[in-house]
């Protein structure tokens, strides 16, 4: 019998592909004792008759379990989406295996029956919030599962800035910006800009310079629960950004400071019992397999 | 009143400047209401005539604080000695600023003074162990506080092996070898290797390759819970070696694997009040000072 | 006796430095048997009396020698005004030792009288044309004395775009953009982004990625006779656009390709006799200095 | 009609596909009008009882064709046996695609006629020779067709050295090495050491670091008609070597010197017309395809 009994569905929008898994999805769940509603802005691509739909803000208060179908991408704004509502949310890809979404179309049926039955692996993902602060007040402030950037805005410009980390004066910089990275986003932006991957169950957090003027600016890990308090120069020819999971901006104006620190609610993400990160990085960076298996 | 009555110093050997500064060391602990001993390998090079000395044993086992004169590797040999004996170690400079030895000789009067007096910052670093494992059995172990090296033990030669985490298999790899490094190594030889920093007080683990064959192996940053295996591939050309802090070296035979791990034993590291990580490494890495400044 | 006779000024805006670094030029030029003119639009800042102004294209073609008073961005602007004109450039920088602009305030006195009696060291500086294809015809072009890079306008974006050298496809690329760089631009931006350095003499271009979502793209050198054709996706949701010395840009349309070529015109640098490339390195980049020095 | 009379045939030893592989090639040889010699360190292993075995001297000599059976690693070391004879060189991998050996067993038939026929790229590779100097004498020298390396001949050890370009002095360097490459050796070691790759075209050395102990040390690509001059500290614990190819290999004494500079002699290598380099690097890196085609 289900673990869980209200299962809410998001998905990719503008995907044919992930219309037709959560069309396969909805007939796999109608043989399963769960309750299913559905995220209405989907409504107007399934030409199922009979689903429920309903608002991302009911889902999170009504459901039980979300799965997330589309890629990672899709699961990082969902994860957004259900802060606060404390729901664990399960990742169904369309097609490449991603980090966040690992059920695979062709394993959904056996998966998905598993998970509801309470065979799944859950993990624990951390957010950061970043908080702008002007005249000593946060104005603003957005959640990030992956990462917070500070940047000019505009490419190959350069911005000035000082990094102090729990209180402490780490550095002035000058560089195309800074990348405040997750374990979670450590395989995605970071790792392109040159910072380490970091395990998912990792409490740290890496600060990546993007471009530093200076060859010496390497990358830094932190505690998950260090505050790390940017303070752009007043100087900067273009307002420093920060971007949150590259979706949310923020802009600063002259004299305004940006903290960064972990947010209290956390994402449980559900794997299939089989799940290994190991397993998943090896086939996405083509690392090598077992000694004599190839 | 002084917080330690045994004071114990150990001194990088066949070093005037150490010497120099042991003596002045000397001078200002008999105005101090403590007992002192010394390392008697510095015996043959100390003037002074009525110098207790005593074994590092011995000195292990009867000091509340231990004072290192020297550079960080003589700090790394030390804090090796004293593991097991529980007492803290304050590293004092002879010239150049060190990451683990930052009592610089000009402030020492005061700095030391402070330290007895329990003016102090302690932090506990963790230290790895290396387990050489043969037919099931560990048949030999040595600690590390900066790094676990996996090597050829030849320069520009490659060795393959696997790696497991947590007895999860992660990767084989083809390489010149595997740097496992702690916090305190990863402003060593992991960040000539393009390793990230890590704040020391990290836990955790990065593991560096070191020239991969294939450019899609990274760093690593893993828990400092995890146990890591390494299983060198019985094809080797050259029996692949450990050394632990480019000190003590393992080697293998075919079918032997390593187990590297966190050691129960921290070392108790002592600071000045003014200690500031992030200080030593603007110092050392040459980053900018804060903006206006200069 | 001067082996110049027409020597042409120009110098960075709005620096009291530079205009403090002119004054004394004009002072030491005018015991020399040269005629001076001055870039105009400096004149609102001169108060000298006596100097004649003229406009950069009157300068280009009257001047047999330019000096270019300010930083290595000043001069990269000069080398591309006085493209065409085959006039050579001297550079005195204003504090800061330049890569380009290596004279410095206090030895200008003596090095710029060397120059003008012949003796230098006179080398030859490649620049790059970037030209924006659309239908088959150049419809743009723009000079690079550091580099072309391509990118998508704004920060943190991502863009996609096919390479070709010398009508060979290279690859397509996912990344933050692409750096064209020549050797003088090799120890500028294109060193930030992980590029090598080149020797100025090298006939070498290298195209550096920025941020590319792979691990496998890394820094390409080619010769600096080879055509870099770059085709960028149509699917692009922001249209790449084209920066030369981060100065003139170029946006694509869907369609467009960008032709990045060696240009047939130079800039011949001078410099002191005592230039040392690699002097210059070291003291920028904190190098070690000869053993048994320190 | 083949353009070539003497065909050398030179095989990589002990491997049983590379046997196979070489009794179709003397087979499919035995149809054109050629000559056909094989190198004797073969005969043990070769059981076509009418095949002309001569040593490696003779081949040189008589060919005028060299066809290399084997990996890159295998024309490395007969591109260092044919220096000299000026005899231009076919590899034939036998499954792996190589930089060097670019013939593949399944094309091989076509190829290998098409090559005869005078249907060919030729392509001209320079080598380095690394000279040891002592009391101002070369007094051991040898070639390499992808990098001298100098290093300490122990793993994870330090050497220290001073570095010359074309009698200039650049750096004196900590490190565990320093790797001088060809553009044929930059997809090899260097690459793994963080070195760009070089068109194998350029006429460029690359000198990349080993594992600096400061981090402002970065690949630096000069002329290959520069001398690279290295004065190794003689106060090295360990006597620094250096190694050609990884095969060949020179012990310094302190008050040595190395010299390594372009070889007069070069590689002759033949591809099949259809050899494109930049395929090859997309092959194995696994850079992107055109657009639109996955």
């Amino acid at each position: 019998m289900s673990q869980f009994k209200h299962v809410g569905i998001i998905g990719r929008l503008q995907s044919n592909q992930v219309l037709g898994t959560i069309h396969r999805l909805l007939s796999l769940l109608s043989d399963q004792q769960v309750e299913v509603k559905v995220d209405q802005r989907l409504k107007a691509h399934l030409r199922d008759k009979d689903v429920d739909f309903t608002s991302v803000q009911s889902l999170g208060k009504w459901s039980d379990l979300i799965i997330c179908v589309g890629g990672d991408g899709t699961l990082l704004g969902v994860a957004r989406e259900m802060l606060g509502f404390n729901v664990p949310v399960l990742g169904i890809n369309r097609g490449r295996l991603g980090f966040l979404t690992d059920v695979m179309p062709e394993a959904m049926q056996r998966q998905v029956v598993d998970v509801l039955n309470g065979k799944y692996i859950m993990e624990e993902r951390f957010l950061l919030t970043a908080q702008l602060v002007r005249d000593g007040k946060v104005i603003q402030t957005y959640p990030a599962l992956n990462d917070v950037v500070l940047h000019p805005g505009q490419s190959i410009r350069m911005i000035e800035f000082e990094l102090y980390i729990d209180q402490k004066f780490v550095y002035s910089q000058r560089s195309d910006g800074l990348i405040v990275s997750t374990p979670t986003g450590s395989t995605a932006y970071a790792l392109s800009a040159g910072g380490p991957m970091m395990h998912p169950s990792m409490q740290g957090i890496v600060l990546v310079p993007m471009f530093p003027h200076s060859l010496t600016y390497r990358p830094l890990v932190v505690s998950a629960n260090s505050e790390i308090r940017i303070v752009p120069s007043e100087e900067n020819p273009l307002p420093p950004q920060i971007s949150c999971d590259a979706h949310n901006h923020l802009v600063t104006q002259p004299g305004d400071e940006v903290i960064i620190k972990k947010l209290e609610q956390t994402l449980h993400l559900l794997h299939p019992v089989e799940h290994n990160y190991y397993d998943i990085c090896r086939q996405k960076l083509g690392w090598g397999s077992r000694l004599g298996e190839d």
